[in-house]
């Protein structure tokens, strides 16, 4: 699913970035010359429309300082280094390893560190994938894949367009899902055995509202300081040991 | 055990910059990007009105040529040196709480990010400082106290020149130490509620053997996935956490 390369790379010119999007390739982001408007450039932002990527409009010097080749033709795109997985198959290694489903939701974060450590973490509790949503949200670029620190190569990311109805999907599928709120119930007295999709919000903003309303269960880790939150990573670490500690009992 | 360090300090970004000024802490100046008018920022011009601290509105590449972490959020401030505490102070704090004493010791932390994010954690855990070696590891730098989110300007951090001396020491004073150790025995099964130092060591090498073998007993985390370890911050929280729900009971 994850085939490893070394680097989030980037694909300059405008038959290769119009291949690129066509092959399937996770494509995060497109810088166009600002005011180019041909047929290849208008077919290069229909695909990264289609896809979610963010576009930025540059002026030249600005592609040509970021261009390895010389030869941007006024595009340059940057890929994600790994390939994307699906949910299905993070249900399937569920099943084969004869577990309960326990997988990753993460609304928004930002920070690639952040991202990279959360997967990390995902890999090691034990969980059989991260799903992230498609907008806004940070991809697997190079510092997710460092971050990581290699576990980008066996625990599955998932992108989705909605995180809101893929939460509402895996309900039918018989998983609960436990939203990290600080307004919530103390973690310590929630059941969370089964089947379950442990929601992370953002660093700044927490969970979503849209998101929130779908879950089952609020979890808040109990504070006893001065300041307002834990590092995301760092909350996503301590929420889902609590998960692995009940699973454990 | 050491006292101050001389020289001003920069703070940046919103969070950070707010953090220092509610704590109380002497902000000298605060440079404001041009135009900028948001919440966050209308809070940052109130406290620093109130405080008569110097508001200059300076262009971004002024910011970005200042910032130290290239995260500035608009805003960076001067203050003066985070000063270190003392581990006197920490004991102190604990038995006016009526609280056994809860400190963490890192054995060459050497990313500023993790350290940020272990005093962040230690903060809302309820620990009642931190301790750092004063070599190879990093200090308290601008990047840290970005990272705390504020805990820098709440719990204390002292540094000193031999952390398996300074465990002998607090043992006498009738604390227990518990080491991260990947081949230790599974946090879940150790009684961890006493007074109590908790042990995190480096990035890449884990705790030292002089350390370690100062340490009552050594706490793992149990493992399921395919990588080596979490991330060291992602670790101490966990383990931190394990702390707190034992003292809850």
């Amino acid at each position: 699913m994850e085939k490893q390369e070394s680097n989030e790379f980037i694909i300059e010119g405008r038959n290769a970035v119009i291949e690129a999007f066509r092959s399937g390739k996770p494509v995060d982001r497109v810088y166009i010359l600002d005011g180019c408007q041909d047929g290849p450039i208008l077919t290069i932002k229909r695909e990264a429309r289609k896809q979610d990527t963010l576009i930025k409009y540059v002026p030249r010097e600005r592609l040509d300082q970021l261009s390895e080749t010389g030869k941007h033709q006024g595009v340059i795109a940057w890929a994600a280094a790994y390939e994307y997985g699906d949910i299905e198959t993070m249900l399937q290694a569920a099943k084969e390893k004869g577990e309960p489903p326990f997988l990753f939701l993460l609304d928004n974060i930002e920070d690639p560190h952040n991202l990279g450590a959360i997967i990390r973490t995902a890999n090691l509790a034990g969980a059989h994938g991260v799903i992230i949503p498609k907008n806004r949200a940070v991809g697997l670029t190079a510092t997710v894949a460092r971050t990581s620190a290699g576990a980008l190569n066996y625990t599955p990311v998932a992108k989705v367009t909605n995180l809101a109805k893929t939460i509402e999907e895996l309900k039918e599928k018989g998983l609960w899902f436990v939203c990290a709120d600080m307004e919530g119930d103390s973690m310590y007295d929630l059941d969370l055995k089964g089947p379950i999709g442990l929601v992370i919000g953002s660093e700044g903003e927490g969970v979503g509202r849209l998101v929130k309303e779908k879950c089952d269960m609020t979890a808040a880790i109990p504070m006893k300081g001065d300041i307002d939150s834990l590092n995301a990573s760092v909350a996503a670490g301590v929420l889902a040991y609590e998960i692995v500690r009940q699973r454990l009992l």
